[in-house]
């Protein structure tokens, strides 16, 4: 196999986004465009992978992180100009260098493996990845000759009406031979209406030379599509989420709504386990059988087997086996549940343990809390974590019976198997197997509101 | 009108279902595929129905419970070997026999009755129900003659390039002459690959016998699809999904989002009520003008008209006139709730009667309550209902008052027009008209926190 | 420019929607069909705009109010005999009218400019907007000349099968010159089956005449659908959501996912700002760099920017920069927030202003407070507004902290700087600075499960 290269093309400003992101910075399935990209190179056996960065280089730099090298293109003058930044990092080699933008997320590695494979098993000096569109308005066409080889590619604008009718288009990558690549980028000029150097002129002048120029047709057009205003991110968007919610439904998960469930790529979930519409699940592993929705967000989450998750938000937790989590529950931050842990209706969690089978089931607030096993939380009851300084911690130990409407004030700890009486505010420690009550008896002043009349 | 009869094939594994359910098990719109089928047969005038089973026999079993016949298809040998173990039971019948299967749900008792007809009035042998499908890849194809007779069903990987530019594909349901049928069966072989006795070879002996071959088409090629693995269960999802809510809308229903409305077919709505988008509805009945969403979830339930139901869990509840739920209300089942009812944010109910125009606007916890006209439930106000072993009742006469915050310690009684004290922990009963209260003066230390500073 | 006048249609009663609500009152992306049709003509310089109103003319004249003139028609006895109701406001004038049905919400204004304009430029009698349909079975069609002149508009039942080939149909949208319109309107008979005057009739009239007829063919057929049915009015609600969001989106606000958020035509958003999908967002102005969603519902609504609002529901309120709402939170008519306050889950707002940096994290009711900057009110705390009769004012003052689940009893001020203990009942005003206590202490029954057992 000969060396492999990649430019990636990461510098123009992207106008047509009206953003102050850098263009390939804006998520898809919430990963930047970009990433997509150098995340399918990975799969393509790339010795180097130079990242042209122009508007936005420090945030695209933070955001690639040490994975790709760098070129800084100064001024955008077109996008020879742009791949002719690598020059001093690549000239040298010997090798075929794939060119890609940086705003083509759903470009796959397969279709770039096979654009290479296509280039070195016809031993041409530039390939085009090439597809067929429906309506190849305003994109430069293939122009084949007889025998199927690439005669040249034409520019919408300056298409005859019968290469106008030619469907097969340009999708703007490339794959070349580096040598020829950067010795012909040195002859590109700029004597056109913009002033700029355009890659694809390298294709015309190798092919002047004699060079064999090759083109490989991916059959899927939608994988080709260059993000330049929103309308197209949001198509981007709706291509991959059906793209990785049909690999979890092949895999054995039931999706009820695909086009209403949005699941990033760095997502698993188990076996038989059924996701309703609505929801949105982030960078989160589920288990088996699990139930999750309608209307559920999960996010950074590690989900057991068996476990229901309707109409809440979980963030950055740890959710055991058999877990019964709302409707409408809020599980925020380094929460974690043990096994048939349940947690109710507008119940919110936050730094909290809950141990087995332990059950917060109404209305209740627990913040940097420690719960045993088998502990009731009853409805209302709030752990008073934070003094308007400083935030405590509240220990429950298991079996304790925590009654409705009490505050549990931190630091402070309920004792194994103690009793708090509903509506009280435990300000000190209560012993195990302990009652602890703090209310005021009732008094009824009897026919009051006859008198009030 | 000939005796009829339904075969239904649903024995076979779905491998590529990756399921623990069994493949006629998995649901769409709410009920499992091979219920879909038998409820569709109802409207067919079907004397016996016949399911073969093998995997997952009991479940099916427990699912079809006795509306159909079983029989055993101990080893899955093919279609033709399943159809053959209905023979202990149909072989002696006169009449037509339909054979489908169990993973077809979107089928409608139309087409059934427009095959069995098409059948019988060309006094056909066998005759296939057959689509138009824009790609047949992988199907078996309908070979005509001049006349339209049909010649053969050739299968994809048999069929010349010819046979696979025919567009007009076996759906892989079929009506046949009932003694034919078995007659022929005994005939078929399994001198193939997979070692399998295929249904379709009966055809092929029928016609050699020079017996009448017919075919209907249905003009809906959607309504055929075989559920093979979940990619296509969503896709049958979505069109059951469509053809209820259009059913719904000409009725005279509002679907703001059809798309994005999920109802089932045992649901009824009433003329003039508006479902927002997000919606889940299952089992349920639903009077007029009344507006639900966005994002509610309705299961078996009861409501009456002119209710309003917003971002609200609602299951095994009724609901009356002019009632207002929500946002973020949650349900709970055996709740009933009178007319002029209003149940506000973050309120959960369970096992509680509401009388007329009572409301519980916030923050509240109703368990095991009787609740009665004109009551004001304060915001926060909680049914102690839990002592950690059993459960009690809550009775709230017509016209009571229940301040804030307050704890009703169950079991326990307010009287009629009594007022309980906001914050107030309510152990005992409270006689009607009089006030109860149970909670400490309040003290304010002046100055104390710019001591503290 | 000639003179130009409109009249539209909107007298019919619209039975296939099977409702109470008259035709062209039902929205459309939250607004009247007939007011999308008024709203349109505002842009096309018509000097007087007829509408002809029939079913439910009261509640028509409601909604579009003293916009335009009104006619009625008492019995709807066809199109031309509805246009001929305008006769007394209009048959004098010189100039151009063009006569739309007010169930065609999605018609543009560069559509009726773009007839009008053509209908002057070839100074046509009549000129018809057409378009050409995939499915033109049902509507008339266009019949040309050889020079491409409109020979013709023939109703699908009476067209020949020739005819029928034809795709370009009459959308029911014309211009006339005005008097020309009224003398042949004079000669429309009602001779056919349902014993209607039609407006094409017109045409023929003119044409036999020997006066120019026109069409404009609008190049967007789905611009021109007209509502006679719930699932039309589903997919017009379609077609606008789409046009609405691509245009927010060109603009430079990303949504998720546009086919699952629900913008009314009379909001905007800044850019760079975030729609996750599930929203529903009407009558608002939201600012730049907002994060909303998923599944939040504003209503009525100003929002700063950099603001946050997740899985909540806001109505009339105005919301500051930098502010954080949700999950699961409910404003309520007339709050207003400060910037960089925070609204956590399950808290309710109701005419209540939170100053600058103040926050209400958990399990809240604020209603008829006014709470100034830096207040923390703590998880469960609740102002007691309402005694049954009448609702009070609650103040609490800048840098005052709240403990958990306590009531403050309205009318009541809490004073700057002070500090309400939890599960405090505070029913007297608390001076700045103090501490205000009103709670039981706690006592510890010992062993006291250990006896019980």
């Amino acid at each position: 196999m000969n060396k492999r290269f990649a430019v990636i093309l990461a510098a123009g400003k992207g106008t047509r986004m009206k953003s102050d992101l850098y263009k390939v910075l804006h998520p898809v399935c919430g990963k930047p465009m970009v990433q997509h990209v150098v995340d399918q190179l990975k799969g393509c056996h790339v010795e180097k992978t130079i990242t042209v960065v122009g508007h936005g280089a420090e945030m695209v730099k933070d955001q690639l992180g040490q994975e790709v090298s760098y070129v800084l293109q100064e001024n955008q003058l077109g996008t020879g100009h742009a791949v002719i930044q690598a020059e001093s990092i690549l000239s040298e080699e010997e090798g075929t260098t794939v060119v890609l933008c940086g705003d083509t997320p759903l470009l796959t590695k397969d279709t770039i493996n096979a654009l290479i494979e296509e280039h070195e098993g016809v031993q041409a000096k530039a390939t085009v990845l090439t597809a067929i569109s429906d309506d190849p308005t305003g994109y430069g066409r293939i122009i084949r000759s007889n025998e199927g080889n690439v005669e040249k590619i034409v520019e919408h604008k300056d298409a005859t009406d019968m290469e106008r009718e030619v469907k097969e288009i340009n999708t703007g990558t490339y794959c070349f031979d580096n040598k020829s690549l950067f010795q012909a980028l040195k002859r590109v000029g700029n004597d056109n209406v913009q002033g700029e150097y355009y890659l694809p002129d390298v294709i015309e002048i190798l092919k002047g030379q004699g060079e064999v120029i090759a083109a490989y047709q991916t059959p899927d057009f939608s994988e080709t599509i260059g993000v330049n205003d929103r309308v197209a991110l949001s198509m981007a968007e709706s291509v991959m989420k059906m793209r990785i919610n049909e690999q979890l439904m092949r895999d054995g998960v039931t999706l009820v709504d695909p086009e209403n469930t949005y699941i990033t790529l760095d997502t698993s979930i188990g076996r038989d386990s059924v996701i309703h519409p609505g929801c949105v699940i982030k960078g989160s592993v589920l288990g088996e059988r699990c139930v999750v929705g309608p209307h559920s967000e999960i996010e950074n989450s590690k989900v057991g087997d068996d476990t229901t998750i309707k109409q809440s938000v979980v963030h950055d937790s740890e959710i055991g086996d058999h877990v019964s989590i709302g409707p409408f529950s809020h599980l925020r931050p380094k929460t974690q549940l043990g096994n048939r842990v349940r947690v109710g209706n507008f119940v919110e969690l936050k730094k909290t343990v809950m141990g087995e089978g332990s059950k917060a089931s109404h209305l209740s607030y627990l913040g940097d809390a420690i719960i045993g096993d088998d502990v009731n939380v009853g409805c209302g009851s709030i752990t008073v974590n934070y003094d308007g300084k400083n935030k405590y911690l509240t220990t429950v130990e298991s079996g304790a019976f925590i009654g409705c409407n009490s505050n549990l004030i931190a630091p402070v700890t309920i004792g194994k198997g103690a009793y708090v009486a509903a509506g009280s505010t435990i300000t000190d420690n209560v012993p195990g197997d302990s009652l602890a009550i703090a209310r005021t008896r009732q008094t009824n002043k009897e026919g009051y509101l006859n008198k009030e009349k």
